[in-house]
């Protein structure tokens, strides 16, 4: 049985909370946190603890806070010598304070307060000072996932900016999508089918093949119509300069 | 039982082509093409033309050619007095020569060659100049889609503008993510989980308020790595663009 102990209360803490107290080879010891009422209703209180010197025995430690301060807290850990890994995509593993032994678990997908996410599918991406230690956070990745990745600290920052590009960037073109519907009184719900059917070509053609449309069409009277259409001055300049990018790479 | 005659050889009139010779309400009567080469195999060579004075007698005309083409094509039809619609999602209905009765007929998807569409769910957004022929066209479309909308043209050039957003640029995002991947020796593999969950929380959040990532959290210590680790100047403005656009929309 492998015991973890789950150091913050934000939106990716709060997912880990909930997947590792589900019955399995992991356990859930306890949680650190500040701000503990954050966790009413996911976590029994007598399981938290607002006070590091409080903090319990376990073989992970998983820090889940703001990118930075991870550097703070994990300095403050009362302790040396165990694992202690933070979930960060943009932090080196280094930014873990040297006296513990260090790893990064990352789980690579979007999360919202709102909305449970199946960790079964989300890849997690593993980082670890030593070989065996690299077994031991195998296995609480493979406990809660069957994507579980060897991922060293440059190609993780690297995973992090891709990342942004095909979530916050899409969900932003979702956005300014569902913004033009409300101001021309058409329901987004027409889009909906043409937001999935886009997200599940990547799984039949690489998306260079599967680009279409105007710009890369050089269909430049569409084109024109378009950026005519558009009196919102940030989203044309959004149209133009990703019909360029199209452009340029399908070129 | 409505007979329809599809003009156009393309992608779009290549899977109404394919919809249309299910067994059903709809019998597609004749396809009109100069290019007939390019439906082989998608349909017996009795039922193609390539001469317009060969064309049948039909309920509705569906022209589904390039956009700039509309015009020509449907002043070319050898009769007058039908129903004659188009497929785009950019031309006005009076694109249409005017001795016809004219409508739209413009399935909101994107279509590729190498992948199949599932009719049943592609909002198809209707428009005709008369009340009567658009219950013909509706009846048409609701044999292939329970999903039909009405549609004026200037909501079927929003929607147009909108769907660029959604699903050209969209797609565009992915593939400067696989490009980011593959110059750093990443499977693009990881990336799929992350690209679904992003479409499919649109379904339960506003795109607006399921915004995550370092724009919207405004964290300027991550924007700053992620623009250093970008060396393609393109990507770099794109990535300065969107991040702007993102705290500008959820400021």
């Amino acid at each position: 049985m492998l015991k973890v102990v789950v150091i913050g209360s934000g939106n990716v803490a709060q997912h880990l909370i909930q997947v590792f107290q589900k019955p399995g080879e992991v356990k859930l010891v306890q949680v650190f946190a500040r701000h503990t009422e954050q966790l009413a209703g996911i976590i029994p209180p007598a399981k938290v603890t607002a006070t590091m010197n409080n903090i319990a025995q376990a073989d992970i430690y998983i820090i889940s806070v703001s990118d930075n301060a991870v550097e703070e807290v994990s300095s403050q850990l009362p302790f040396a010598n165990r694992l202690v890994v933070h979930t960060s995509g943009s932090m080196p593993m280094e930014e873990i304070n040297q006296k513990n032994r260090r790893g990064v678990f990352y789980p690579l997908q979007t999360f919202s307060k709102d909305k449970a996410v199946n960790f079964s599918t989300v890849p997690l991406c593993l980082e670890t000072e030593n070989e065996e230690d690299y077994l031991v956070l195998e296995k609480l990745a493979l406990s809660i996932s069957g994507s579980v990745y060897k991922i060293n600290s440059t190609q993780r920052r690297s995973l992090h900016v891709a990342a942004v590009f095909v979530s916050n960037f899409v969900n932003h073109m979702y956005a300014i999508g569902s913004d033009i519907c409300s101001q021309n009184n058409i329901s987004f719900e027409i889009l909906k089918p043409l937001i999935k059917e886009t997200a599940e070509k990547v799984n039949l053609l690489p998306p260079l093949q599967a680009q279409t449309g105007p710009a890369k069409r050089s269909d430049s009277k569409t084109i024109e119509k378009h950026l005519e259409f558009l009196n919102d001055a940030s989203y044309r300049d959004i149209y133009n300069l990703l019909t360029k990018s199209i452009q340029e790479t399908n070129g």
